[in-house]
C-alpha cells in the first residue's frame, strides 16, 4: 500500500478580514481592523487579504477599505491583498497602494448574477481590464472562482465551467487562482476529481483552495488537497465569516484549526499558533461573540 | 498519479445515546431516551450503542440503563449494544438482554487510572472475565480503547501500548475493536501511522474508528481512515457528547456530518438523512440547547 505523501511546506493565505468581516452584521471599528490586521501581521502569515474595494454600500462592514489599506503596518515577508470588483476598485486600490489585487467572479451564472449584477461574460471582460491595469501598475493579481463545487441557486456546477475560467483567469495574467467552495457544500470525491483535471493543466503552486466548513467538511477537503500536491489553503482566523446563505451556519474554514492540523502534521507553515489564537481572541472579543473554530472554542474552556 | 479507492459502504456505530449523553449535564427522561433510540432506529442505522451500565453514581446521566434496554423497541437489523465496565454490569446488561456488550480500556495509564480507578494490568483482568462471560452466554462482545492519540495527563500515548492492547482485547474474544481519540487531538498523519501497523495484523473489518472533533480534526481523520481501507465509524448524533476535559468543546463527529461526506462521496451507508436529522432536532429539543453538528446548525438556519 502506497500513499501520497503529504506536502512539506503550506501556504496560508489568511482572508479574514475581507471574507470573514464581509459576511459578519457587526461592523468593527477602522482602528481596531488596523490593530488586527497588524496582530495577523506578527504571527509569521505570509498574506494577508485585509479588505475589499467594492462599492462600499454593497457591503457595509468593509466601507473604510482604503483607510485600513492606508493605515496598517507592513510587516516585510507579509503581501497585503484586496479585493477588487472593477476599475473604480482598482484605482481606489491603487490609490491606496496596495500589494497585490484579488478579483472574483463566480462558475454559476447565477450566483454571478446575483453576487454582482453581471453576467459571467460580461464580468471576464471586466476583469480582463483590471487585471490588465494591474498588471500595467506592477501589480499582481490573484483569481478567485466562487461556488466552484456547487451553488445555491443552481445546485450542480460544471467542471467544464471552472475549467473554462480557470483558464480565461489565467490567460488575463493571474499569478494564482483560488478555488472557492463558497456555500460549503464540497467533498473530497469532487476536490480530488477536480483537482486531478485541473492539475493536467497548471502546476499546483499556481492553485489555492478555499474551503467553507458549512458541513463540517473543510478540514477533510483540505486532506484531499494536501493528497493532490496542493500547497495553498485560504482561510479565516477563529471560523470568521459565516455562509452568506445560512446565517449562524458555519463559514471560513478556521485558520487556527487549519493549522492546528497541518504542523500536527509536522508540516511548516511558519506560523505562531499562541500569537495566532491571541489574535482570534482580540477579534472575539471584537465581535463580541463566541468564534466559531475548535481551536478557540477549545482554548476557552481549558 | 494513483489513488486508494474509498470504500463503497460504510457502518456507522451510532454512539450518541451513550457516549454523547454521558457527558451532557442535562438528564434526559427515560421515556425521551427511549423515544430517541426508536427514531434512531427507523433511519437505517445497524448499530446503536444505547447506554452505558457503569455504576450510576460515576454517570448519573445513564443511571436509568436498566429501564432503557428493557423498553427500546428493539427493529430488525439493528444490534443494540451497551457498555459495561465490569461483572456487576455485565450481569445487569444480560438481565436486560442487550445485544452486544462493549468493554473498554485506556492505552495510557494515567487516563485508565482516572477513569475507573485501574491500573490498565488490573482492567485487563477484569475485562478478561467480562468478555469470557459475554461469550459464554452468547453476546458478542465489542473492545475500545480510548486515548490512543493522546492523553490529556501524559500527552504521548505509545502505538506500542495500543498494539499491546489490541492482540490483549482480540485475545480475550472482541469481535471489532474501537480506536478512540477520546479528546479529539488525533490528526490524519497519525491515524495513517497507526492504522499501517495494526492493518498488518487485523483485517480491516474488525477495526472501528471513534473520533472526536474537538480540533475540528475528526472529518479529515476519516478520510484518511477511508483511504486506509476502513469502513466502521463511530459518531454521535448532532454532534452530541462535548469533550469532557473541556466543557463547551466539541465533542464527538456528528453522525449527519459523517452521513452528510459519505453519501455526498457515493459511499452507501443505508441510511436516510431526513430521518437522521429528525431525530437530532428530537434530541436538540429535549436538550434545549443548540446541537453543536454543521447539519443541524445549517438547517436552523435554512
Amino acid at each position: 500500500m502506497t500513499f501520497k505523501q503529504f506536502p512539506e511546506q503550506v501556504f496560508i493565505r489568511e482572508v479574514g478580514p475581507r471574507d470573514g468581516l464581509q459576511n459578519e452584521s457587526k461592523f468593527i471599528n477602522t482602528e481596531d481592523k488596523i490593530e488586527w490586521i497588524n496582530q495577523l501581521s506578527s504571527t509569521g502569515l505570509s498574506y494577508i487579504e485585509v479588505t475589499s474595494f467594492v462599492n462600499p454600500t454593497w457591503i457595509p462592514a468593509l466601507s473604510d477599505a482604503d483607510s485600513v489599506v492606508k493605515q496598517i503596518t507592513k510587516a516585510p515577508g507579509v503581501t497585503y491583498a484586496a479585493l477588487v470588483p472593477n476599475m473604480r476598485g482598482l484605482n481606489r486600490a491603487l490609490e491606496s497602494q496596495i500589494d497585490e489585487v484579488s478579483v472574483f467572479i463566480s462558475a454559476s451564472e447565477t450566483h454571478n448574477k446575483k453576487n454582482i449584477n453581471k453576467t459571467i461574460r460580461e464580468t471576464e471582460t471586466v476583469l480582463a481590464e483590471v487585471v490588465r491595469e494591474s498588471i500595467t501598475n506592477n501589480k499582481s493579481v490573484r483569481g478567485y472562482i466562487s461556488t466552484v463545487f456547487g451553488c445555491p441557486f443552481e445546485g450542480n456546477v460544471e467542471i467544464n465551467e471552472v475549467l473554462r475560467l480557470t483558464d480565461s483567469l489565467f490567460e488575463m495574467g493571474i499569478e494564482e487562482l483560488s478555488l472557492g467552495d463558497t456555500i460549503g457544500v464540497a467533498n473530497p470525491l469532487q476536490v480530488r476529481i477536480l483537482l486531478e483535471e485541473l492539475l493536467k493543466r497548471y502546476p499546483q503552486e499556481k492553485i489555492a483552495m478555499h474551503f467553507h466548513n458549512t458541513r463540517g467538511t473543510a478540514m477533510a477537503n483540505v486532506l484531499a488537497s494536501l493528497e493532490m500536491g496542493i500547497t495553498k489553503f485560504d482561510s479565516s482566523l477563529g471560523g470568521l465569516g459565516g455562509c452568506p446563505y445560512a446565517p449562524g451556519a458555519s463559514g471560513n474554514l478556521a485558520t487556527d484549526d487549519l493549522h492546528y492540523m497541518l504542523s500536527n502534521m509536522g508540516i511548516q507553515t511558519n506560523i505562531n499558533a499562541e500569537k495566532l489564537l491571541s489574535a482570534a481572541m482580540f477579534m472575539q472579543d471584537k465581535m463580541d461573540k463566541p468564534l466559531d473554530s475548535h481551536t478557540v472554542k477549545y482554548r476557552m474552556n481549558n
